[in-house]
């Protein structure tokens, strides 16, 4: 096995979000599920919801891409594979995750459809609800996969959105493979219950199989896997089967399970939430780099509640903050 | 004179902000002069200098566009004319400013070049650097102009900016005498010492032969048009050809001079100044929605300041706190 040059690398949906607020009427009014991801299928449908949608920002998000761009501010080494299309959105997901200084070269995809987006609700409390048009990202074919990146990573990262299309889920089955075969961990973030109830049989094959290194998921998220309602029960169920499980718990903070012993930390007090979009994601990222680093379970839990603090506090997924510098004065 | 149906109609550049963190050695390593705006003349250029830009994030823009979004805002009826291109960005400020509840039908330009875009550099002290690529912006043309809608408008909002394309130049021309023909005022807006050094003696003539009403500077814009080092001088020069003159001075607030009466504000106090982008452009918004429900110099300025403050306090110069209720506070 040779030395990783990277410390992760992710495969995702390249996704560019654009964020509005919204009312809690307008997400019922609009059949939405609070706090959850909804997929539109057509650009139609996907037209017709943001010229319903009040005066938007946007920014490069995607769940894994989040996470890598959250690990590279902390100062780690990231490379990113995930799909766009040639159009103006396209070059502003590119530009992002290299402005970031992550490795990106998936090549851009002509043509139908267009780079995706997601458009995003978030509603007084900060709670954010999300529509996604995936676009060019569900086009990701096995073939754009950068198999010498996947296998200099320490860590291959990938999120089960990718699950849904279903090139792209042909590819992350490969990505398993080449990283396995590099003897590189590989770590899985469950992304969200709808998308779990959507392929949780495949989610547990994957454990089932012994594929998956570290998973991450929110209590919610890990119920709906475990396919019980006994939170207690889900955790030993998972731990049983991947070495290292975190499990996030919004206000509660988050615990992780490695080797039978258990973890917790205590979520950072912060003034206000904005917007909670990417929190699970710059969670992730911040216990991946400590992971990176050689820290302990515990000062990667830390990190991580660290860096989902500073995203919720504004709007968007990418961090704004100085991370690198929160978290040297958080660790001492 | 029919009853006007709109408050301000404004015609302006339809610009897409990108906006990143920049420190200052990156400003001066640049050639940029900090808290100016430069235009770029080609895409190459445009390119060149987003692909050293970090992380950014994209909020619409344009000054003349962002003080009818304020005014909607505050609860004011508005009317926007500027020209976009047949892509994502112009779809992009197209939504936003419909969004807004803005009245904006300027039909796209098909083909190149594409909707503008300014690159904006916001360093830790909040100051705002723009690089403008006007795009299709500058192509508007006399033939754009909703006649109708600038007769129906009280007061026409122009941008000094639109001086710098022929094209918009002549529209700026045309609209200001379809809006004297309805016995509509005229507010113009100087926008950046260059510009004026660039078209100070058009200004100065709009000036002279009395078809502008209200004027909005800042102190440096002023001193530029009046050819002077001497403020209150300028002031008075300024006062002795337009009925009403608006002056923003930064952190010492505004004043304003109307019938050889002189009014003045201080400026809102605020926790953290994070981007000045806009400033000027929402100070304006709050003045003018001020003057179209009647109220008086005095509160006017109230209504600047308190709307400048809010959009200093986040990124991108579209308002995203509720400004009506702010209003309404602020005035009991």
């Amino acid at each position: 096995m040779t030395e990783a040059t990277f410390d992760v690398v992710a495969i995702g949906n390249a996704i560019v979000d654009i964020l509005a607020q919204a009312d809690d009427a307008f997400i019922q009014e609009q059949g939405m599920t609070k706090g959850s991801m909804q997929l539109m299928f057509s650009p139609a449908d996907a037209d017709a919801l943001y010229a319903k949608m009040g005066p938007g920002r946007e920014v490069s998000g995607g769940s894994a891409a989040n996470t890598v761009a959250g690990i590279a501010a902390l100062g780690g080494r990231c490379g990113f594979i995930g799909q766009v299309a040639d159009d103006q959105l396209g070059q502003v997901f590119a530009h992002d995750i290299r402005a970031a200084g992550i490795r990106y070269n998936t090549a851009v995809r002509a043509g139908e459809p267009t780079t995706a987006r997601c458009l995003i609700f978030v509603t007084p409390d900060g709670q954010r609800t999300m529509n996604t048009f995936l676009g060019a990202s569900q086009f990701l074919p096995e073939a754009a996969l950068d198999r010498e990146l996947i296998a200099s990573g320490a860590i291959l990262y990938l999120e089960g959105y990718l699950w849904d299309p279903e090139e792209p889920r042909r590819a992350m089955r490969a990505a398993i493979d080449i990283a396995r075969g590099a003897g590189r961990r590989v770590a899985f973030t469950l992304s969200d219950v709808f998308c779990i109830n959507r392929h949780g049989d495949d989610f547990r094959k994957l454990m089932a199989d012994g594929l998956i290194d570290i998973l991450f998921a929110n209590e919610n998220e890990l119920l709906a896997l475990c396919q019980t309602e006994d939170f207690e029960a889900a955790v030993e169920r998972a731990a049983g089967q991947v070495p290292l499980v975190v499990v996030t718990r919004s206000e509660k903070g988050a615990i992780a399970v490695k080797g039978g012993q258990r973890f917790a930390v205590a979520a950072e007090p912060i003034e206000r939430v904005v917007d909670t979009t990417g929190a699970g994601d710059l969670f992730a990222a911040g216990f991946l780099h400590g992971q990176a680093q050689g820290h302990g379970v515990e000062t990667s839990l830390k990190l991580g509640a660290l860096c989902a603090a500073e995203i919720i506090s504004h709007y968007g997924a990418r961090p704004e903050a100085d991370l690198k510098t929160l978290a040297a004065e958080k660790l001492g």
